[in-house]
């Protein structure tokens, strides 16, 4: 028999830990035979010693085995897209609903967001009505129905993942690549997805700051994907300055229908394009690249993707009054411009001051189970590369009141910096690994 | 303010932790502020990016600062002696009645033991009566009445060591020099001492198995006495054959109380010596190191150390009869001997089989709150560098019918190492610390 200590003392030492090992101690934390301060030691043990690819996916799969698995094998190949997050995210709103319009069935749970702005959760529920919580039977029903739904994770996937990642949130174990890597994949693969198209965000307002760590990472889920018999697909993308111009829940919603219509940012489009066109690709949906790209963008034209999110809402009770004419989403009491102090071009839109400026505004949550003010964030109205005259627009932002709204004022007035000098436009999408 | 969670990131990440950082985590921890899981990942993190002396000082100190702190200023000098353990070692019960009676108080709390052999309270509850668990009242009017007291730790005492060690323990954290070092460095402190004695063990029987790292702790223990205020001098001590003959409860009492009477086995004796001298003076009542070998050298002669040892159990609570008369203590059901299977000379008598053994006899325990067995034991009738003959009994077994007392005995067996070549006794005191 195996002793927790023994296995801590293991990872302690910088050794490789066995299958069994693995298992037994994910086991006997699900079953609180190992307590959490033992789970707290070893979670910090793998953070400063490390796990290899084998260890890491048996982790992985034993956060799988800790709860249920979805079968979705009826649905055929089952593709899920996660992003490892970053300021202005709201790419999954508009992907689902173009690779279910081009007839690949999306089912996937999402969570809420922690830190920076809300998670794809707390958008959707920007929308009056939207029901995030579904039953088993509901996700599956609403899958077969209308091949698309946006959920919550049930309970009973991956719980133990849960757990750890609640301890890993006040125990500084967070910035681990393995830890994230298993977290990330236990979940997708309990959910039953059979391929994963992953977008891992770079730079100052993503997890990861530097190419070479976000590669690490994007080869690890490759790796465990690879052991574990699921198809992974990563595509590094920027997350130096926010994606979009909209950081905040119902603005982020509203540049979403915006995107889903045609009208959306040139980055934005691009991404959605680039993501939903490797999920297609992923499921066997196209069997070229340009095809895949060609359908998106398809879906994009013809407004059927739009339709799709319409679908979905209806579906969740959400009130489609509100995709129709997203002015009606919920609007912050005052909006406040920042302005060019002079003439030149943007060299820089901080991510992470625009995170933190949304959570300042009320728009994230510091801890979990806070309250989220769906209403509030900013809007950006140049990128990196943009020409400004003085006086103009560079954002606006969507105040609600708060105590802390000069300081989120000021995050977002210090996030922009101007150079004389002609400056690049950042590129996008920075690498593929698969 | 200090987030918990800020400095586990920042010992984690090998930084240094401020006075106050380390004040604020320990206090926390103290009041539950701060979970167990949190300690526990601060603990392993402290143990994989270790501490400076600074650090374990500032550690000692709020450890110290978590509960009460014993006043022994109307006593003088206060000196206590501290053994990071090993197989055999019964030299408190032996060097604090001697020191006693050359003048210098000896008020010593001490532990139970785990792994291995009992603790000092283990061995002194051996001798029927003998009460461990006194009040402080108690203590400080034992200590003014006769000079001497040997008792357990009281839980006013460093009570956030207590709680930090029952986590290491279940944790991994256990083997980290400062950890170790904080925790015997707190507890003396807290209970009043102006100088401390230390004897590290070092050894296969020990906690340190090779000299440098001893070296490592005894430097660390003495930087942290300095910036305490506490003088603290530490001799290193061989730990890798058990210290004398006897190793079990009542074997060990029988043989302390032997060794006041002045027929103590060679080492034992020595240390004895060594270890009494230099709280002599460390506590100012000898000069110089010839002054104090001589005094405990004539408290053993004249008996007076024994005199004090027999007050001490009468004061305590214990029957003296077991003091004036060894043979009255519990005895074992069963004494098995080994004996030499050839002629040579003493190789290797390994002192961590013989302590593991002592386990397997009953006469230690494996986790807190085990019973413990006072008959069971070992008694050595060779040393390392002993020359025998064929047949010579190198050990007998003292066993009480236990199913495991095959395997104590066949540890004790393989213990023994015989070369057909002379071989040099090993050294006992290896080097001093100060």
């Amino acid at each position: 028999m195996f002793r927790a200590v023994d296995v801590i003392e293991k990872k302690r030492d910088g050794k490789r830990l066995s299958t069994e090992e693995i298992a037994f101690f994910v086991d006997g934390f699900t079953r609180s035979t190992i307590a959490d301060y033992q789970m707290s030691a070893f979670l910090m043990a793998v953070l400063l010693r490390g796990m290899d690819p084998r260890e890491t996916t048996d982790l992985t799969m034993a956060m799988v085995s800790s709860g249920e698995r979805l079968d979705l094998s009826e649905f055929g190949r089952v593709v899920d897209k996660h992003s490892t997050g970053g300021v202005g995210d709201k790419t999954t709103l508009i992907v689902a609903p173009l690779v279910a319009a081009c007839g690949l069935p999306v089912g996937k749970m999402s969570g809420r967001g922690l830190g920076f702005s809300g998670g794809t959760l707390d958008k959707l529920e920007s929308i009056p009505g939207y029901r995030v919580q579904l039953t088993t039977e509901e996700f599956l029903r609403q899958l077969r129905h209308i091949g698309i739904v946006l959920a919550g994770q049930t309970k009973d996937l991956a719980p133990a993942d849960g757990a750890m990642y609640a301890l890993r949130d006040v125990t500084g174990t967070v910035p681990s690549i393995p830890l994230i890597a298993s977290s990330v994949m236990s979940k997708k693969i309990a959910g039953g997805a059979q391929a994963v198209v992953l977008d891992v965000k770079v730079g100052r307002g993503a997890f990861m700051k530097d190419l070479p760590s976000a590669r690490r990472l994007a080869r690890l889920m490759v790796q465990i994907g690879k052991l574990a018999s699921v198809e992974v697909v990563a595509e590094l993308t920027d997350m130096d300055q926010p994606l979009g111009r909209a950081v905040g829940n119902s603005l982020e919603v509203a540049e979403a229908i915006a995107t889903l219509r045609g009208e959306g940012p040139d980055d934005l489009v691009a991404l959605t394009i680039a993501a939903g066109a490797e999920m297609l690709l992923v499921g066997k949906r196209a069997r070229t690249a340009a095809q895949a790209k060609d359908m998106i963008e398809r879906a994009i034209a013809d407004r059927s993707g739009l339709g799709k999110f319409r679908e979905l809402v209806d579906a969740q009770g959400g009130d489609v009054r509100y995709v129709d004419d997203p002015l009606r989403l919920p609007r912050a009491r005052r909006i406040r411009e920042i302005h060019a102090p002079r003439a030149g071009y943007v060299a820089d839109v901080a991510a992470d001051a625009i995170g933190m400026a949304s959570l300042r505004l009320g728009a994230g949550r510091e801890k979990k189970g806070d309250p989220i003010d769906h209403a509030t964030g900013a809007v950006l109205h140049v990128k990196v590369g943009s020409r400004v005259a003085k006086g103009d627009v560079l954002a606006e932002v969507h105040l609600d009141d708060r105590s802390s709204d000069e300081e989120g004022f000021a995050l977002v007035a210090r996030a922009f910096r101007l150079s004389p000098r002609r400056v690049r436009p950042r590129r996008l999408i920075l690498a593929r690994v698969a």
